[in-house]
Parts: structure tokens; sequence; C-alpha cells
């Protein structure tokens, strides 16, 4: 049979869907999935299969989504099923109507095929990539051939990626100069020495609009342990407000929108556990670039489970970073560390924010190591801005700690955030004791977190693990060796049970 | 308060869940997915987040899947729901309680690591990580990383490759010598040579198992196209059975279990769009291994619109073909051919299957490209074989074929594959006439083929488009270019919606 009956008017786009949302309400982190019925005849015919790539469309910005077919009856056909923040991002409402096409070709994606067959990409290529990425266009696939194709960046192209990566959110700018930051690459548990630099600087006058992150795997980060003293969630006009009157803050980063695309690499990158120095560089700077800041001292820890575990390779990451800084024009000092054990006692948010607080109040029990590292890094800074002459800064910064200024500070910086308040611990606890005299020989770091992390930390903030001893510690006997602090007697026992499977968690074996 | 009760028996390890599976129905394709809800504590306490990797069992072989973390009310605390895959491979019931742990640390990623830093992998090394991916260790974030790692691999590391995949899966034996295949590079639209060559070479008496496959992103397989004639999903039993009686078969490759590895790893090159000629000769090269293959005839088509482009392309990458060839034992032969324009008239299951016919059954209609390059490889494979001398095979096959023999075994491989049958066509069609009086200057395969599949194939086989003309011929205004056949009138208003958009999809233009 041949027809010959008038055709239909052209549509706009044969692919072109319009599908009822459904709410999904599953976290995929930040890449958008949409779900679609198996027995939708239109979606079939559009192309429409798993793991296909598609645009949807809600009048404002359209997102790329990762698509999956499915034959249950829980999404209908003519329905199409959203990711958690995939919902959010379309401002979506149930049942309204979406616009679905499939997405087109990613044309930046050929720059990160011609770099792993061994090109060396333009400023223009990089950018190209980054807007791509931050417009959410790149798949986690894609994503991770990225960065798999950019582990081995030399000095020129780790440049041209940071500052892509710096213009692809937003750039702040402040009126004063200098303007001040720290970053410490790799953290070590309990090392919260930004809560005690920020008061120093911002007591002798610097400008130190800093912006932390909260834990991804550790028991406790920066953000969460600030928390325990007053909010962290603040707008940027608040944080503006904030360093305005104080000269210094310590918020979350995450809402201000510094070098989105940072979160995104940070998360693959996370789930390949690939350290690439250029990536690491990038990262850091891009973000210290956009928090509009001048002057940077960067502390990189060195130790055999630390993220950098020789000399050699902290000598030649530092190099690199201040190659590419002075590119940036950021004015940068590198220091290397000790990284070999936990710094302060406690591991959570409130035992760290405990530990901050007796080194801010100059308490004679306040952990020296914390203290010291947070003034040897505070005098760096100081001397970095040429606040203080070469030498000098060490004595500055302890000056300022001792007499009461710092801790005013961080008083004044609290209360600006929203109000200050004192740590308090978990209810239930339970004290481990060494099970034979000795020396203490080696603390399993990642153990210990772990404990911290089954106990409630970061989540429960006022759990953790307590320490007693440190590194080459003598005990005899039954001594303390470490608290475990809990919400709840179920986590406390949960705790328990973990370290039963690992007492060795601290090690005491013989004095030499 | 201190606890001082006695605690709790050790269990054998404190991150082990019992959850409830669910079916969730959602086809995610080769990856296993798992969702938990947002307010199962005892996750939450065990480490279970979006996008963590946990191990599922139920009694036999874990699965590894990638978890996401729900907070609607359809996954309740408890419950763990599954993909399609996941669920299959289980093979669970509803209800039924799954024992469920974090993921055990990638060991053979730290090549893939080692791989992204430039250093050259061992075959043990390759091994490692190809029996990691075959369990399903691998999520596709890493699997997307090891393409990129791989995509310069040198001729040793191809081989290592080769060897590492050939051993993932079955490897076929068989009681004859030789046994024979045939690959083409990058199919062309209607280059059904396979099927008009495994008939003519099993009547000569070779063995020839021959596995194929379906439409990924085209209107047609050749397994798509030969059970229009004859069912091609065989066990292995079935399959030895129709080679053992006929010399000879054309089935689905799927289940038969050649380099499972092979699917991850081309459904993530597709996601890329990336071709690495090491991956590429890894992938065929196995899979002949596998199937027991001594005696390979490859054709590579070369042209502006086919995966090879240049001549110089096809050297490189038939010189690689034949080193790692060399190094696995294989006699591969590799022949350029011509890759400018589709082959055949048909485009579509039915329609090729038509083309194959009337080439196998001699008629005076046949296409004749279709013809000429089916005896061309035919001619070369009995040649590599020394079946006959060299420069007699193209004559040999001829014989074969015109003389009815082909058609005979083809039909009795169909037989014994379970039943022949002839082609029959979709019952709506609409023709498209030429406009303007001209030359053909340009037919755009990649719409032509979108036409075929907007038209319903190759889901509906008797759909597609059947051309009426080539490149370079001569039309007068009202002359046929060609047909649209569908199932349904709403298909073909489908695919005629989408030539309209499209009516350049046949260019025709002055002649020169």
């Amino acid at each position: 049979m041949t027809r010959k009956k008038p055709l239909p008017a052209p549509l706009v786009s044969v692919t072109s869907l319009t599908l009822k949302a459904r709410k999904l309400g599953i976290d995929t982190r930040n890449h958008f999935v949409a779900v679609v019925s198996g027995n939708c005849s239109l979606c079939k015919s559009a192309g429409f299969r798993s793991e296909a790539r598609i645009q949807i469309e809600n009048g404002g910005e359209p997102i790329i989504a990762t698509l999956y077919v499915a034959s249950s009856a829980w999404i209908k056909p003519g329905e199409i099923g959203l990711s958690s923040r995939a919902w959010e991002r379309l401002k979506v409402k149930d049942g309204q109507k979406l616009i679905v096409t499939l997405a087109e070709a990613l044309d930046s994606f050929a720059y990160v095929r011609a770099k792993l067959h061994r090109k060396v990409l333009s400023d223009a290529q990089f950018t190209a990539i980054i807007q791509d990425m931050v417009q959410g266009k790149y798949s986690d696939i894609q994503l991770s051939a990225f960065v798999a194709a950019s582990a081995d960046l030399n000095q020129k192209e780790t440049t041209s990626l940071t500052k892509a990566m710096t213009a692809s959110g937003r750039v702040l700018k402040w009126s004063g100069f200098p303007i001040v930051d720290k970053h410490c690459v790799g953290g070590l548990p309990g090392n919260r020495t930004t809560m005690i630099l920020v008061p120093i600087v911002a007591a002798c006058g610097l400008t130190i609009p800093k912006t932390s992150s909260r834990a991804i795997t550790s028991p406790a980060g920066t953000a969460d342990t600030m928390e325990v003293f007053a909010p962290v969630t603040l707008t940027l006009e608040q944080m503006r407000k904030v360093v305005d009157q104080e000269g210094g803050c310590i918020v979350l980063g995450g809402s201000v929108d510094l070098s989105p695309v940072d979160d995104l690499l940070v998360q693959i990158e996370r789930a390949l556990d690939l350290d690439s120095h250029s990536q690491l560089i990038a990262s850091v700077l891009s973000k210290k670039m956009a928090a509009g800041s001048t002057h940077v001292i960067i502390d990189i820890p060195v130790g055999p489970t630390a993220k950098i575990r020789s000399a050699e390779e902290a000598h030649v990451l530092k190099a690199l970073f201040v190659d590419v800084a002075k590119e940036i024009g950021l004015a940068v000092e590198v220091v290397e560390t000790d990284g070999t054990q936990p710094i302060g006692r406690g591991i959570g948010p409130a035992l760290e924010a405990r530990d901050v607080l007796s080194v801010l109040k100059c308490k004679k029990n306040a952990p020296q190591d914390l203290r010291q590292r947070s003034l040897f890094l505070a005098g760096k800074l100081l001397e970095l801005c040429e606040c203080v002459p070469q030498g000098k800064g060490h004595d500055h910064a302890r000056r300022i700690l001792d007499d009461g200024h710092a801790f005013k500070k961080f008083e004044a910086i609290c209360l600006a955030q929203g109000g200050f308040q004192e740590p308090t611990l978990g209810a239930f606890t339970h004290k481990i004791f060494a099970p034979i005299a000795g020396r203490v020989l080696d603390i399993d770091n990642r153990r210990l977190a772990r404990i911290a992390k089954l106990a409630g930390a970061p989540d429960s903030p006022q759990a953790g693990v307590d320490l007693d001893v440190f590194l080459n510690t003598d005990v005899e006997k039954g001594d303390p060796l470490f608290t475990i602090y809990a919400d709840s007697p179920g986590e406390l026992d949960y705790a328990l049970h973990y370290f039963h499977l690992h007492r060795d968690v601290i090690l005491i074996g013989e004095k030499p």
C-alpha cells in the first residue's frame, strides 16, 4: 500500500518530547539522572535508550542528564523520573511538563580525546572543556576520561586549567589589600590550624575570607568543627558583612559557588583514588583566585601515611605550585611540615573544637603541636604579606595569641556569623586501657578515624575519639589509651565492636 | 557517664548488613546499581553513601554494585533496590535477604594509575585488571579511566591486553582445522558480506563458527538481518551442533560469553566516542581467539564517513593488526576496501536480507557491490587458508556462488539453526521522488540511517529505507530516490516528518 494523503506540518524537531515530571528522590550527587518507562513508545522512537545523554528543559537553563530505562510499573509511559539534584536544579513540581531531547554531541570532548593521544592543549581548549563541565554537559564517564587524560599536565597546561577553573564560577572582589588565605594539602586528623590562624591574622588587621569544607570521608572537616562554635552556612552577602566587620570568617565554601567544576573533578578523583599534582594545584589555586586571595600560605604535611609521603614528592609539588602561582599572579609560600601523626587529642567535631578552644584560651593543657603549627603558619603568612619583617612572624603571632587578642577576635567572628557557643561532648563514653606496659610504636590513623565515624562523627558532632597517648609515649599496663564518645549507647557499641576486631589500632611494644 | 557493662561478642564484620531485596526494574546496562533508603540508620553507620561501591551476596558469586541513597518512600529502611542486571545476576526473589558490605579496595586499579603516569604494564598486570573487570569490580568511572589510560598502548601492551581479554571468558575448541572467521572494522550501512561469505566458505569445506552482534546505534546488525531468515539466539551446544553438521553458522555472539570484558569496554568507548587502535585490535583479536579461530580475514573500509578515514590510518592499523596477530599465533590477512557509500539497496533488517538473498540466488537485479565485496573477501579467506592457490580465491568463490552451492549451504545453515523463512517488507510505504533533474552528488548515510530507525528498524525488522539511486546516478525530475517502509502509519509519519526537515539527505545538483 502506498500512501498519497497530504503530510502533516513538520515539527520543530521530531525528537523533542514532552514528558511529565516525577520525583525519584535518589541522591546521585553532582550528576543528573533521569528515568523513563521501557513501554514509552515515543521515547523509544526518539532513540532514548539506557545511558543516553538527554537535555531537559523547564523554561530556564536546560540540564543534561544520563537516562535509564525502567521496566517497572512505578514509572509510566509519558513520565520522566528525576534524581534529587536534577529535580532541584530544574525547579519542577510533580506532574509538570518538561521538554526532553537527545543531547547534542559534546564538541569540547574532542580536546579530551586529543589529550589522550598526548596532544598539548591551549588556554582556549581548557576553557571550552571547563565551560561545558560547569553547564553539566559532561557525564561521569566523560569526567573520568578528562581526569585520566590530565593526570600528567605540564606547567603551562596546569596554568591554563587553573585559569579556566577560576573563570568557571563566581570570582569574589574585596576592597582591602592584601587578601590572605591558607591551605593544607591532604589533612591530618585533628589538624585545625585554620581556626587559630584566621583569628590571629585577622587580629593583625589582615583580610582573610576563609571558606572551608565539611568532612567527606573523615570524621570532621574544618566546617564541621567550626559549626560546633557558630553557624557556617552563610550567604555571600552575610559572609561579606562578617569579613567587612571582623576582617575574617570561617564559612562553608559550598554555598559560595567558587570554582564549581572543582567539586565535580574532586568527586571523580576520589572515586579513582587518583592523586595528580597538576589537578591538585589547579583545584587549590583556582579556589584561592576565585576567593579573591592575593597572598596564600600552603602547608604540605609530609609523612608515610599522609597524602604526600616523601620529601622528594613535596619538593616537586612545591616547585609546580610556585611556578603556576607566579603565572596567575598569586603570591604563594609553600611550607613542608611534619605529617607523621594526628594533631591535638580529639578526633570528631566537638573534640577538635575543644582542642582549638584550649589553644585560643592559652590553657596549660592545650595541645602544643596544634599551637606550634598554628603559630608557625600564621607567622609565615604575616611575613609573606610583609606585615612583619622576615623572621619575626612567629613571635608576632605568638604575642597576638598569648595576649588574648586572637581569642577575642575568634569570639567576635563567631558572633558575627550568628552566635558563639562552647563545645559539649557525647554523653556515652568508653575508655580503652593499655593491655600491657610498653611504648606506643604505631597509631593507625585510618582505623582511629573509622572508630570515630562509627561512634557517629561528624553527623553527631559530639561523637569521636579522644587520645591520651602519642607516638613514642611510654605506658604502664592499665594506663588510658583513648576514650570513645557517642550520643547513643547503640553507636558506642557499634564503635566498640569495631575496636574489638582491631585492637592493635594503638600498637604497644617493647621499648627499644 | 562511663559504661562498664560487658561488651557483646564481636561480629564477623561490623559493616556487613542484611537487607531485603527489592526489584527496581531499571536497565543500567552492564553495570550493577543498588539503592538504599536515606533513613536506613544501619546503612548510614556502615558508611553506605551515594556512589559507594558495595558487595552484594546471595549465596553464590557476589557482585559489586554502585550504591545510591534515596529519600523517597518507595524504598524503605532495611531494603535494597536492585537494577535489572543485578537482579538477574544474583538470582533473587522479592523480599529475599541479601548480605551487603562495602566493597574492598580494588588492588589492580593501582596498575591503571601507573599507566596514567605513562608506565608500561606487564602481561600479569593486564591480566589482573581484566580479571577484576570480568568479576564486575570496576565501576563505570574506573572503566573509563582504564579506557583513557590505554588509548595509546604499544604493540607489546596491545598483545598483553589481547591475551588477557581472551582468557577472561570462554575459549571455544573445535575439532577441525583451519577454523576461519571474518571481521569488518566499522560497518557500512547494508554491508552484509558475512551472510554470503559464510555459506561460500562452508560450502568449500571450511569450518566457520561465526558470531555476530545486533545493531546498537545502526538500523540493523548482522544478527538482526540473519534473524529475518532464521533463529540466531542459540546456546553453545546448539551452535556446536549446527557447525558440526554444516561447517558454519551465523549466530548472536552475546549468549556465548566470548571475551566478556570486551562488551564493558566497548560500551565505555562508545560513550566517549573514542577510537583507539590498540583497543580495537584487542577487542577484535580477543573475540577471534576466544572463538577458536586460526585464520581470519579483516576488512577495513576506508572513506571520509567511515570509521577509518584515510589510507594512512588504515596502513598504521593494518601493521598493528598483523604484528599482534603474529604474537598471539593467529593467521590474519587485512584488506582495505572502499568505504565511501552504503552497500546494496536496503537499510533495515528485512530490506538487507532481501539484498543478501538476491545475491545468494544470483538474481539479475542483485546489488553488484554486495556480490563483488563478498566474493573478494571469501576469495581472500580461501587463499589465506591455502584452500586454493594465491590469486585463485575469487574465481573459486564465484563458482561456489554461481552454481547454487552457496545458497544451498545458506538454506541448510538456516534450517539447522531452526528454520528458514523469506523476508517480507513493511506494509506502509512512501516513495520519495527527485525534486529536480541532476546528478546525485551526496548521500548522507547518517541521516538515511536515522530515517530507517524512525520508521522502526531494527525493532520492526520489516521497516527501513530502500534506495533507488547511488552516488553519481543521473536522475530526471520525478524519478524515485528511495522508499520508506514501516509497520504502522504512525511510524511512517514519524520518519517522514524527519525527512521533511532534512530534504537534502540525497543531494541532487548540476552534472559537472
